[in-house]
């Protein structure tokens, strides 16, 4: 059966689009044929046939000679628009949770795929997504396992959503955890804050802003491997998602019971961002990353780790931003521009939704 | 902060409903409160403080304790109605991943749980879901280890959907695998079908039907490990949801290539269900089940399995309903209660649509 020529189309002007049909949700043949068609196609190859079954099996002595404790993790991906510059939402279901895996030093290794379809999407934006989601796996050496398809009638959800579930290994030396900073540790960025924010923004296009600025949507495990390889002694990891470099530093200042300074001037922010939340009344520092990590260290290894960053591409505009101290307890702090200090307090409202 | 007070209400009539709001997806404080209170409080408890973490960490030793294989599955619920007889979508996505776990003969272990939220969810229903995932996975021995929120705008997403990713590990005398099936083999299932599709149909209450059939949503890992020790030929275990029997036993005949032929009469099935199918021209083999597994089974064991089943309560109504054999490849037929015979073809359409 050849999808393109599935009923119904879809009319836009004169031209006809194939879309998901409830059909292809129905648990039968349409459903088998979007699966195979979109999906089988894009996450399996002829050296690995086999792998998308409705339960993978991964063998447990394979998976122990990376390191001995499993990572686990899952994050939903409801981001508008689907395609923006820099990414799309699969490539960011990919990165996303490569980067949730790694922040906990594990190797990621699998990830499984659940979406859900309106239904009237078209199906080559489908196969666009699916391919994304593909050439991000494969960068980044992990393997999309497993998944499951559900489609819903049209308005009862926009357009597509992904959730992504991850399986790493943590070597047995790691130990990183965000109780762990100290006084004195240095806390680093591995580059410009706030561009997945700016790009997603933009990209919706009901602000009648216009930005060059593309999301920073990456997978981050190859910086983070080669960052604890030169700074072994790193307390933690964290990305900087939703609510930022801001909700990131407020939740290390609260679980170490630190005090954190930061440098407004040493923190690295695109003019164009800077200008794009003047002109919007954002604060950058609140602003959502998919490429970017908050990390505190060691006294002793903060240039290593700095070296390190910024030898590797996604690491180029790697900083120091502050430190940690015994001061107040859980809480933040910048040191302006100006010269004054303000407080960097815990995001209470929201400030963007749908951003990842 | 009591979640109880959070601004805005809905007003329904003259009882405000305190809601999930956009913030509650921002990443911040609101976020934060939420987890806790919703999440958080329903799946840890004092003996576990720690689980529900942004990333889960499993000692791979223990896993290995119980076999060789990791088993790793996922499934998106977008059930509607939320609540229905028998359930909610909640103990649906909690017991439906367990099943697709223990269907490869896995023990289930842990789970994941991502939830995309639509706002002006009341946080009350939200909690009694959270609740009943906590108490379904507490009667199946699992642990909910981590999980996401995402909260999306009103009409972005219809209520609620749940993404629950599940972990096992199967033990190494298991290999199940539909493409096993040998000419003779029994066909078995565990009971009634077509519950679960008949009671979402009638909870919908847009048929003007009444009906007092009640989802069979059950962990079936208990029955399987109980069919497993008596009958440990078993070829393959497969459970019938989107699609029903009909779409289980046409996958079943595919992967092996054989012919299978299942009688009518012997095939269980209430009697309310099937009124209610012929009332509304539905063809109860379609209908799902997600307390329903069909199994293929080597002729010397079929008693033994039978008897197995029977002795559990999720097996009292186990019957044999048909036998594998080397007739025309990949085709399933029924002999009716009128004596003739008719071919059960693989759904082509959609039967019924966000049935799971």
């Amino acid at each position: 059966m050849n999808l393109l020529d599935l009923p119904p189309r879809r009319s836009l002007g004169r031209v006809h689009v194939p879309a998901v049909t409830l059909a292809h949700g129905g648990g039968g043949k349409a459903m088998k044929d979007l699966i195979d068609d979109v999906f089988v196609s894009a996450f399996c190859n002829a050296k690995a046939p086999d792998v998308l079954e409705d339960q993978a099996r991964l063998d447990l002595a394979a998976l122990a000679r990376y390191g001995d404790r499993l990572a686990f993790t899952t994050d939903s991906f409801v981001v508008d628009p689907l395609f923006f510059p820099g990414g799309d939402i699969g490539k960011l279901a990919v990165c996303g949770t490569i980067n949730d895996l790694a922040v906990g030093g594990a190797k990621p290794l699998y990830l499984s795929c659940a979406v859900v379809i309106e239904e009237g999407m078209p199906l080559d934006a489908l196969r666009g997504i699916a391919n994304s989601m593909a050439e991000a796996a494969r960068m980044a050496g992990v393997r999309i396992v497993t998944g499951d398809t559900k489609v819903v009638q049209r308005g009862a959800c926009d357009k597509l959503f992904i959730t992504t579930t991850g399986i790493g290994v943590i070597p047995p030396q790691i130990d990183l955890g965000i109780h762990q900073i100290k006084p004195g540790d240095g806390i680093l960025v591995n580059g410009l804050l706030g561009d997945h924010g700016a790009a997603i923004l933009a990209a919706r296009g009901d602000l009648a802003l216009e930005t060059e600025v593309a999301s920073d949507c990456a997978a981050l495990h190859g910086l983070i491997e080669a960052l604890l390889r030169a700074a072994p002694g790193t307390r933690c990891i964290r990305d900087a998602t939703r609510g930022g470099l801001a909700t990131v530093l407020n939740e290390m200042a609260e679980a170490s019971a630190l005090s954190i300074e930061i440098d407004e001037s040493a923190t690295p922010l695109r003019e164009e961002v800077r200008g794009f939340c003047e002109i919007l009344g954002l604060d950058p520092l609140y602003l959502a990353n998919e490429g970017k990590v908050v990390i505190a260290v060691p006294p002793a290894e903060i240039e290593a780790a700095l070296a390190a960053m910024r030898a590797h591409p996604l690491g180029a505009g790697a900083a120091l931003i502050g430190h940690a101290s015994g001061g107040i307890p859980a809480r933040v702090t910048m040191q302006t521009v100006f010269g004054g200090k303000r407080i960097v307090d815990m995001l209470i409202g929201e400030q963007l939704p749908r951003i990842c």
